[in-house]
């Protein structure tokens, strides 16, 4: 069968189909891009180790391109965009978390696509944006806590990145929309399904002064392994995430680790040892990544300063090492994204080159060791690093 | 003129004269050793750069024998003992002070000597050891987690330094005491005189169960001054010290700083970042000494297991750098005191060996490089590092 709704349908179809994580899916999709992928499920015509997946889909949904509209018209309905790791406004910040997935862990692998509602281009307001997190169950001192130092961050210009729940990050999203700031909602379900539902008229808020953002269709409930999956994007979206207030063991702390990890900045704010809800973090603070305690934005904004990570993949934003090369390479290059491989054809249509242009200068990016050639398809390389 | 009252006489004598920090009368101290300084204090025969501290003291005091028994009588009559660095119940730690002290900075030597109340051998009673300190003006919850933390550390055999100050330091003795634990404070006047006088019950409790400790001579006032000087005494004591509630700027910070530039382990509790009691604890951890957060005796005594640093000078307890010498050269070496010359004929008599088998003892010391001759008498030298 010939799917022919393009990659952005594709990959709307697949996240809606099989959840993050599935490496081999994943490993699969980046060898033979989103449209190709989904052609060979629909085709049963998967490489043995894909099998599984094939059967329960194919008799579930019948019709890819069909499902694709059911998708794009339930995103419509809620005001949803779909962004995918080849358009500009996707966060450069998120390809690092190739970087993180393991063999063990593939779920840490980037979102296939994001569906957001509200503010659409994430790269642009994620740039200077910082993460705050901590407890659901939160104290009174937790939520004012959270609350002011969102506020204060974002009177200073920074947006605010945190889940959907009650408690801390309520407060922060509520600090930040109180004074006017931009805020980001990242949501382990369907941006369409407030959750929790006494959340409905914050999200609303949210809408209006930043975005709700999910990697899972609208219609999809959150479920306990997604808000796990979920962390990852709160961790990559920001260059430094505060731990406000956390139980011992918390979704929280596993975001910390993550953001740890990334090398993001790690911050927390301390609170009395005698409070059940500051005891994840003050845990936090005797383990080995040596998180920085913060009492302020202005001290927020001091430990970030200077340490806003270089791009691991240089993206549209910030692209130094290739400076000197020609303006036409730089926009091939940049078109391609890492973990995917592209088409030649598609490359030059988006840069608008003929194809044949296109190809010489992929040819040079490749004598450079900036990207390799995939089966007749193209992917970026790391920035710096030759090819082996 | 003779003074025949033996050094530890002179020592009292020499401390109630002139204050810690006058960095020529120790130097002189450490050349001729403290009977010979009395002397030459008296007979006005010091180096020209000592002159300034001889009329006055000559003219207060004309009989320094006379002065040392009225020295020794009000020691007595408060139940004071005299410890002098040549004492084995001196707390070798007290010698690491030693490279503490900069030109800047005289008054971080060791105390000359010391007048303690309630259990005389600071030595053994400081070799578990743990300084508590922070605000005088604590809150609540900061007088809450001192008293506990003392009295968890308490049960756990850990022995409390701390000052003698409302706040933090009483909450720390109180927490030792009302769980029958060893608790040393360390004054900034005499051992006679309560200070704060609100806190004399308290140190009639701290005399029954640990020490009144104190550099100056019983009826000597606590000034300003000598709280900072006394500071180094409580962070050189311990193995660690705790900052439980600190303003801003306070002694308990440049406790702290003092108990890092030792190499002692340096801990903090948080509190809540609303509190102004907090404040300088939270600087604190901001700074570049990397204090450990810590919220119970049980994590305080990790941090500084494994951390209890190995004697800098070699002391009676643990002298395995001297592994091998024979006996009577590791007795002779252990008589002697950083910082301090000695007579042959004193340290024969108190090895209780013949002079002239000490004095081959000590050349061949002196020929490993351990210790080293000035004018006649002997001092040692560094561990393991060769004389210059």
């Amino acid at each position: 069968m010939k799917f022919d709704a393009g990659p952005r349908a594709a990959l709307m179809v697949l996240s809606s189909i099989i959840e993050p994580g599935e490496a081999e899916l994943d490993d699969f999709l980046g060898e033979v891009g989103p449209v190709a992928a989904v052609e060979a499920i629909w085709e049963r015509d998967l490489p043995e180790r894909l099998h599984h997946l094939t059967s329960a889909v194919v008799e579930r949904i019948r019709d890819p391109v069909a499902h694709a509209d059911e998708l794009r018209s339930a995103g419509d309905s809620c005001g949803a965009t779909v962004l995918i790791p080849t358009d500009p406004q996707w966060p450069q910040r998120l390809h690092e978390l190739q970087l993180l997935a393991t063999e063990d862990q593939p779920h840490l692998r980037p979102p296939r696509c994001l569906w957001v509602r509200g503010a659409t281009n994430l790269s642009a307001i994620c740039e200077r944006s910082i993460s705050i997190v901590g407890a659901r169950a939160a104290s009174d001192y937790g939520r004012f806590v959270s609350d002011q130092l969102a506020g204060d961050l974002g009177e200073a210009g920074w947006t605010i990145v945190s889940g959907g729940a009650y408690g801390i990050d309520r407060a922060a999203h509520l600090g930040a929309v109180s004074r006017e700031a931009t805020t980001v909602a990242v949501l382990a379900g369907g941006v369409d399904r407030p959750y929790p539902s006494g959340n409905a008229r914050l999200f609303e808020l949210i809408e209006q002064r930043g975005s709700l953002v999910s990697e899972w269709p609208p219609g999809c409930e959150p479920r306990r392994y997604r808000f796990l999956i979920r962390n990852r994007a709160i961790a990559a979206l920001s260059v430094g995430t505060v731990v406000v207030e956390a139980a011992p063991r918390s979704g929280a702390k596993h975001t910390a680790r993550l953001a740890a990890e990334l090398d993001r900045t790690l911050m927390y704010t301390p609170g009395p040892i005698t409070s059940i809800t500051s005891a994840g973090v003050h845990q936090l603070a005797r383990e080995c990544w040596e998180p920085r305690l913060v009492t302020s934005a202005a001290e927020v904004i001091a430990d970030v300063s200077g340490f806003i990570p270089e791009p691991v993949f240089p993206g549209a934003a910030d692209n130094r090492p290739l400076d000197g090369w020609d303006h036409d390479c730089v926009r091939i290059y940049e078109a391609l994204c890492p973990g995917w491989v592209r088409e030649e054809t598609e490359l030059a249509a988006e840069v608008g080159l003929p194809v044949t242009h296109a190809r010489e200068c992929l040819m040079n990016l490749a004598a450079a060791g900036w990207v390799a050639e995939v089966n007749g398809r193209w992917k970026p390389l790391r920035a710096g690093i030759p090819p082996q």
